[in-house]
């Protein structure tokens, strides 16, 4: 069926978007707006501005243009990497014996080592443009972080990461990275915030979080003259700079004649997902196409498939405004033994509400599971995933199974999202065979559960 | 000059080509045989049959065959990862505020992180054509093995990799990707083997060395039924492969009318820079062009700028033929300060006759040096590079420095061999500011001279 075009597409330089998609605007029920936890009112423009940058709180806010034009220098900047190629996974097909045709969207080819670049430029384009003197933002596993600081480093402005304590000492490399693009590291919770000192002082010996190191980066911002606070995931903002990976695998699909009939993405806080699948999902909103779409998460940190569809904070220090999203409670802290990222307790608003919607459905995966199709993803297509992205390689071949099972000819698309060179410590465990799964009990959802904010 | 051309060119894959050139052929005086060194007489095919794969032993024998054709399954191999970017490195020239226009063969985006995998493809396919069991190797930063275990997964080979121990223990990242392969590691030198025994007792808490991990792995394919020994660089069969690299090189030139007047590569066993430079340096010895051909190779290990053209060992136990080569000694050790790779004592004798003759020349750089031009090249370009790859990235920066000086618009081609992931404890030390410079005396260098064999 695909004989004829190359194993690897790369499309013309001149054939990458130049205007972001908007899914926003073809969406019948809108994401619920961020709101101000004090009031429970939707937070306006000016009640973000010492948080955000004002480029990026105007398209935080437009649910309504289709398409916003990339400016010229992140368009520059994106030509250092893309276009991704989207690969037919021709050796993968055959190690599975199936009939079903699987293509992925690979957005490792880069040194963040994943997606996450493609908004990270973005927000600090506009950053420099409204004059500031820096960002601040967190990391975990190290990849928004790096991708932070070679944006920031390109377009001279200084970044502020706050690492999660655990990975600041476990991932000394990702954090060599960031430096030599001149970032500066702080591991988090630190004595340099009020809320980090609290919570050292609550929790004596901690080892940090996600949302505690987003605490911090955001008192940071708004503390610091000439800074703003940027995140690389759940926002609308973001999804529509991720909007690129979907609108590059699309023109592909149509200059090759590929009809994908599903279409797969892991999902943390659902950046390399909702990008992905922007302009197909506009697609089946206006009814033009159908496509079946489908989010893979760790059976560790459900949010889709077990989270509640609530008002809830983005972080654990509970300092950022309300989202609407499915959420596991953001007190809710992911076992120890889950290596991979898609920590996040929450998810972004606008999948939350396309999945709400019936337009998306959601799977849970554990994570030996994961691996074992990161390990044979590797075997057969030569590139070493991040357990991230074997979420959906995991997704992906179970759908390629079933096609066995059932003779079906279906046309599979898979966003991998990165590589995994700096998550080998995970699959030491894999390789030592002394990698768990963990499901948590219904008992513990409730706990995270009972610390939402009543709105 | 280059306005019109894209930034990154991607050839198409039919443009890859489907066979290697051998510059052997149009060499006017060939590279010395491989001796024996019990008798100081050349090599024969059958004297190499219980070490080498047959089909390689052709290869490496062959001075004469200008084309040898690729087989299929490794074309198909390479599509995986093949065709490499050519770049123009616009942002690096902007930064340095040059007239030269600097463009890199990029061999980074694959799993094992260089250009090792052309090689050690062909070398595990023409394993399995002879029906063999498995091959064996040796490993120093961890690149030539990962590609072999990578080729050997592909080819359902076993791979029994020797990694220096020094590596084993501060590189277990790479040992875990080779791991995810199914290959085998053992930290050298170790008690499987005679030599490794040997070297034990006779110093006893050793780190190992390369040369000592190819002693081993060469006892251990003798000694093992169905198993043949496989090398990454030095071999003339390495630089057949190699020669991919600048044939793609050449295509993009010709395709995108750009006119090289330098090629810059860095060298340490010389299988990255012999390929780079295969067709150009071809077309200077039939007289048909002319192009300034540049070594980089490290001032604490410079086999070319300081090294004698001798026959030599191979390796540090004295188990390999003999090869004439530019040498400094198979008892040189690098000081151990020495970050990057590129630390072989000897060179490949296809570049050491051309560079006796006249062909090309050498520089040696310091690595402080490397690691800042490593670092503009980071920030500017997106790519961390290799502390190998920045040595061609310091020779490149060097001459257009040269040409910012006078004012020439020359058009230098580097080859960028691979990406820095695994290397950033080396980073760190440059961020640290912790990293020195080392060169070796002319004492130290007479002491690996006295070394030399009588032939």
């Amino acid at each position: 069926m695909y004989d004829k075009i190359p194993y690897k597409i790369y499309l013309e330089e001149n054939e990458i978007p130049s205007a972001w998609y908007n899914l926003r605007a073809d969406m019948p029920v809108k994401p619920a707006p961020l709101l101000d936890p004090a009031t429970g009112k939707p937070l306006t423009f000016e009640q973000m501005q010492p948080i955000f940058c004002d480029e990026l709180i105007r398209q935080e806010l437009d649910n309504d243009t289709p398409y916003i034009d990339i400016p010229g220098e992140v368009q520059d900047f994106y030509k250092m990497y893309r276009p991704s190629p989207l690969t037919h996974a021709v050796f993968l097909e055959k190690a599975l014996d199936t009939p079903a045709h699987i293509f992925y969207k690979f957005e490792g080819n880069n040194t963040s080592g994943s997606h996450k670049l493609n908004s990270a430029i973005a927000q600090a384009y506009y950053a420099k443009k409204q004059g500031l003197k820096g960002v601040t933002t967190e990391t975990g596993a190290g990849q928004w972080g790096t991708a932070l600081s070679m944006s920031c480093s390109f377009m001279g402005l200084d970044c502020k990461v706050f690492m999660v304590k655990v990975s600041y000492e476990q991932k000394p490399f990702r954090r060599e990275v960031m430096r030599t693009y001149g970032a500066s590291i702080t591991p988090s919770p630190s004595e340099t915030t009020e809320v980090g000192r609290r919570i050292l002082a609550e929790h004596p010996g901690t080892t940090g979080s996600l949302g505690c190191a987003i605490s911090e980066a955001v008192e940071t911002a708004v503390g610091t003259e000439g800074y703003r606070y940027v995140l690389g995931s759940v926002l609308n903002q973001v999804l529509l700079h991720q909007s690129i990976i979907g609108m590059e695998a699309k023109t592909a699909c149509e200059k090759y004649d590929i009809h994908p009939d599903i279409i797969i993405g892991c999902a943390g806080g659902g950046s390399n997902l909702g990008g992905l699948i922007s302009p197909f999902m506009g697609e089946k909103l206006r009814g033009e196409a159908d496509y079946e779409i489908i989010a893979v998460e760790p059976a560790s940190c459900p949010s889709f498939t077990r989270g509640k569809f609530a008002y809830d904070f983005c972080d654990t220090g509970k300092v950022t405004p309300l989202a609407k999203m499915y959420t596991l409670g953001c007190d809710f802290i992911p076992s120890a033994n889950h290596a991979g990222g898609l920590r996040f307790h929450g998810m972004s608003p606008v999948l939350s509400q396309l999945y709400h919607d019936g337009y998306m459905k959601a799977v849970a995966v554990e994570q030996t599971g994961v691996f074992e199709a990161a390990e044979l993803f590797a075997r057969t297509e030569g590139i070493l995933p991040a357990p991230e992205s074997s979420h959906a390689i995991r997704g992906a071949i179970d759908e390629a199974l079933k096609c066995k099972e059932t003779g079906e000819e279906k046309t599979i698309i898979l966003g991998l999202t990165g590589t995994g060179y700096f998550d080998l410590a995970a699959y030491a465990q894999f390789n030592d065979r002394t990698m768990s799964d963990y499901i948590p009990t219904d008992e513990e959802l409730e706990k995270g559960f009972a610390g939402l904010p009543k709105v």
